[in-house]
């Protein structure tokens, strides 16, 4: 068994990487990784005719995903030096919900010339923010309805979820709805490119696609958010969910020929790309919480039972790991913000420092402010600068920071909004605590890992020791898990990740004075928290307005631009007839 | 009458500056400026044995002044090019309150072998801080007594007054307090010098030494502040309140041999330094009201009759101008934010921008924000960096900006920081006119009126027409125009400052679009004023609290260090016994 190996695919935002995995201990043995030739079209449709596209659309070409697939699977067995017919089984995960639109036979609308030029027969990324107006539809009925799905999801249904992008298809492109056979997330799609068979991934479908309790939303709820949509999930989603770690089917001699590798190799179910990580970083169990801490951060964690969390994401039966509930929490942007503070609010002064001795403005600051006491800085402030995903699960919430006076300086900004983040980690670990559900330990990965500083903040202020996942490849290296489990290998996802994945514990303890002393700051952050995000002072939902406002105007007096899809003023960019 | 001419004189915190002005027409004939040798002594007693002072203290040196004169007077002479014996009166202008200790023949004890290490026997500048408690305890025996002068001060005393330091020289050092013949303000330690006669001026008597409806606070007060303190104002402030532009005396023949000047000339009662630009700018009758835009902001306004002003900072029966009511109110930090912001919080990218184009930073960020629509930004901000004078009086608030997106600009914070500081003139506006005082024009002066686009927003943000002083040293010529009433060339100070001040009418006028748009802007900007600024939520306050913990934290880390005056814990600084 030593000898055997299995391949895992991790298709981020802008690049797709493959990573061969040793099955007996999880060794990393080669890489690669290839950017989508189209990157992200968020302005014009550059894989088609160039046309223009309207504002908060991001989609993607299926191409571009076959066209890595060909290139790191040879690329990454290259780089391992072994020999290809030891590999046994692929894993695979996407980020999610990227929709694709396909024939029956899996062929993508887009790449069929009648419907090329056509944004909604291309891949919706999940980023694409162009169904916020269906999103909102779904939300309002499904609360005057009390659909009981509608608390999975901590209440509200974000545009990226597929259900309002396929909706959003049918409303501004229904030639496109019309022509499609089956609606996919990328994930699936590319499970079933590989082996000829469609399946929905278990963790995916729950979190993304509204599958609770083995079933879609009802044809009633979907016949009253608009007619022609009652029958979507059975006639254009007709296919077995399977659990995570499942094998869909086995690899097709076409692909196996192209890719270099034995045909009929198991390939796993796929995974959203942040969920996979648990198992890379051995966070499967219980109580375990899986921090993914890069520009945004994801907070994943397994529990026994079913739990009504408040402001959590989402909560799926076998989500994370069959067996337990996965529950995931988020904060909209972490590193993000730094680096909007570095970009925007750090003087010439520091720039020049941070040059002259060639370190990071990052390390600068974090050099600065690591050894002040806690408070002196006398600042506290509001992680929301992109809004808050969890716990109050509102976009137009927006950033804060109270306490300034004229001796403030840039590393006194900069560590209150560092402190921001973990007090935004903390009221998410705490919610979770309060409904029931235990977090013993938190595993973080992603590149924040690297600032020392910030973990040990993110302990002292959370309260709860921090073990560091070992891998630099946290998707791939997961995906790999499932794949070995899907090849039989393991008897589970658990004994899998055990064996193939790696994690350092304890690697920050918490430091009871600093705990005791941010605790009164916390509790600042809270009052701040609850009235700022629970209605008492809506004032950032009125900037927004005036905001928007104060965009139209200048749009008016700047000539006609395409108008934001659901604006359905006078002047809203046309859909086709 | 039109070949004579006054000598205005105007001591800032770090020099003093002389202006000839021609008294028929106001014409500024000459001026010279010369820096304080010991400029201000806030870490070491640098004019004596260089001890180590303690935090919060502020000093100057006396001998300082009068070098200053014997620069400043002969050298605008010469600058002027006039005969020195054209020159009929003397007015002058001193920050305030900034408190000498004397003898009784106006030798300040500083300059006594005897007292010359003692810190508390040198001149307490307007920003020494060590009085803090005793300004505490003043208004908090002010309140339990219901003193009825208290509401004159908008309820509070600040430190900077002259009381509490008074006071503070009892508590802290009673020998220098024994033997103190006098104490009083430099303005009016200036013309007693001059001339011979000591003397109070009436405005900064009103606004700065408690003076009030023809009386100090009363013996009983004062006996249950400190027994001690009972006849402090019989004893050591005995003598006659002069009204604004009264004439002190003659010239002495010293005087007038060390200056260059005809022996005799009038010399004016002196004024306090912002009061005395109203004279300077045409802005001294009822409802004309004068802001002195610089690193803080001064609006006065002379009024008909005395009114309560909710968070006014003083008013005063001829505190502007004889016949009218002058109320005072004030913004902590304007220009000093805006410098803050520069110094702290702009990139490297624009740093660089400025420098190629050779525009500061200031300008550049105005030309990229200045086009912006009303709201376009998303932001808002309180402008209290520096604390709250008016209305709040609140010297333990601090800055606040909302609405941060990942998108924000400098220049978007940047516009948000101006307009933040145009509403708080604003609230300060509103609060005059809801308690009767009118408001029907707003001359500016200072710094800031250079900046157009923040004048532009003041008036829009404010509905109020922006006339502007003509003059670029408001201090020393409005000091001139009492001096040439002191002199009797006009009745009085209405008649004078017609002739000799200067403005030019409407330079701003409301735009109504943009005022209208800026309304739901104020109305947040009041929700949040009052929710941090009256109790709601105290947080800017404990977190002032949690700082200064967290430095003593950090000092006792450090070893032991002076403490504060005013903090009776263990560590305190030692008073002389």
């Amino acid at each position: 068994m030593s000898d055997k190996y299995v391949i895992g695919l991790d298709y981020g935002t802008l690049s797709g990487r493959a990573l061969v995995v040793r099955v007996s201990d999880g060794a990393e043995m080669g890489t690669d990784v290839y950017e989508y030739p189209h990157a992200v079209m968020d302005r014009t449709l550059t894989a088609a005719d160039n046309q223009k596209l309207p504002p908060d659309f991001a989609l993607q070409s299926p191409a571009d995903y076959i066209e890595t697939l060909e290139h790191i699977i040879p690329g990454a067995l290259k780089d391992a030096a072994i020999d290809p017919s030891d590999v046994i089984g692929i894993g695979l995960d996407v980020t999610s919900a990227t929709v694709i639109a396909c024939r029956s036979d899996g062929t993508p609308l887009c790449l069929l010339e009648d419907y090329a030029d056509e944004p909604h027969a291309w891949v919706k990324l999940w980023k694409h923010h162009g169904a916020q107006d269906q999103a909102d539809r779904i939300v309002k009925l499904a609360q005057a309805r009390r659909e009981p799905w509608l608390a999975r999801y901590g209440g509200i249904l974000s545009s990226e979820m597929l259900m309002p992008k396929v909706l959003e298809t049918l409303e501004w492109a229904p030639r496109v709805y019309e022509a499609t056979d089956v609606f996919c997330d990328a994930l699936d799609w590319l499970t079933w490119q590989l082996t000829g068979e469609l399946t929905f991934a278990a963790g995916d479908s729950g979190y993304k696609r509204m599958y609770q309790d083995g079933q879609y939303p009802s044809r009633e709820f979907l016949r009253n958010l608009n007619p022609e949509f009652e029958d979507v999930f059975e006639t254009k989603m007709d296919a077995p969910v399977l659990p995570l770690g499942g094998r869909v089917g086995g690899l097709t001699a076409d692909f196996a020929a192209r890719l270099g590798l034995p045909e009929g190799i198991a390939v796993a179910s796929g995974n959203i790309d942040a969920h996979v990580t648990a198992a890379a970083i051995q966070a499967v169990e219980n109580g375990q919480m899986t921090a993914i801490l890069g520009t945004s951060a994801c907070y994943i964690v397994p529990g026994p039972e079913l739990k009504e969390v408040p402001g959590m994401f989402g909560v799926v039966d076998g989500g994370i790991v069959d067996g337990s509930w996965g529950f995931e929490a988020g904060q909209t942007a972490v590193g993000d913000i730094f680096a909007w503070f570095i970009d925007n609010c750090v003087p010439k002064s520091y720039a020049d420092e941070a040059e002259r001795r060639a370190i990071s403005l990052h390390e600068l600051l974090t050099e600065k402010c690591q050894d002040q006491e806690v408070g002196a800085h006398g600042l506290i402030g509001l992680d929301w600068h992109n809004g808050n995903r969890s716990v109050l699960a509102d976009a137009n919430l927006s950033g804060l920071l109270i306490g300034q006076a004229l001796t403030t300086t840039p590393e006194d900004q900069y560590r209150a909004l560092l402190e921001s983040t973990a007090f935004g980690a903390r009221t998410i670990i705490e919610s979770f605590r309060n409904a029931g559900v235990a977090i013993n330990e938190l595993i973080v990965a992603g590149g924040l890992t690297k600032n020392t500083f910030l973990m040990q903040l993110l302990c002292d202020i959370c309260r709860v020791p921090l073990s560091v996942g070992l891998t630099q490849q946290p998707g791939a290296r997961g995906s790999a898990v499932f794949g070995a489990v899907a090849a039989g290998v393991y008897p589970d996802v658990k004994a899998a990740s055990a064996a193939m994945g790696a994690k350092e514990e304890g690697v920050y303890q918490v430091d009871e004075e600093r705990a005791r002393l941010y605790d009164p700051l916390f509790a600042e952050y809270t009052t701040l928290h609850d009235y700022f995000g629970r209605g008492a002072n809506p004032v950032m939902h009125r900037l927004k307005e005036l905001r928007r406002e104060a965009h139209i105007r200048a749009e008016r007096k700047a000539g006609p631009l395409l108008r934001r899809q659901g604006d359905h003023s006078e002047d809203a960019w046309i859909p086709e007839t």
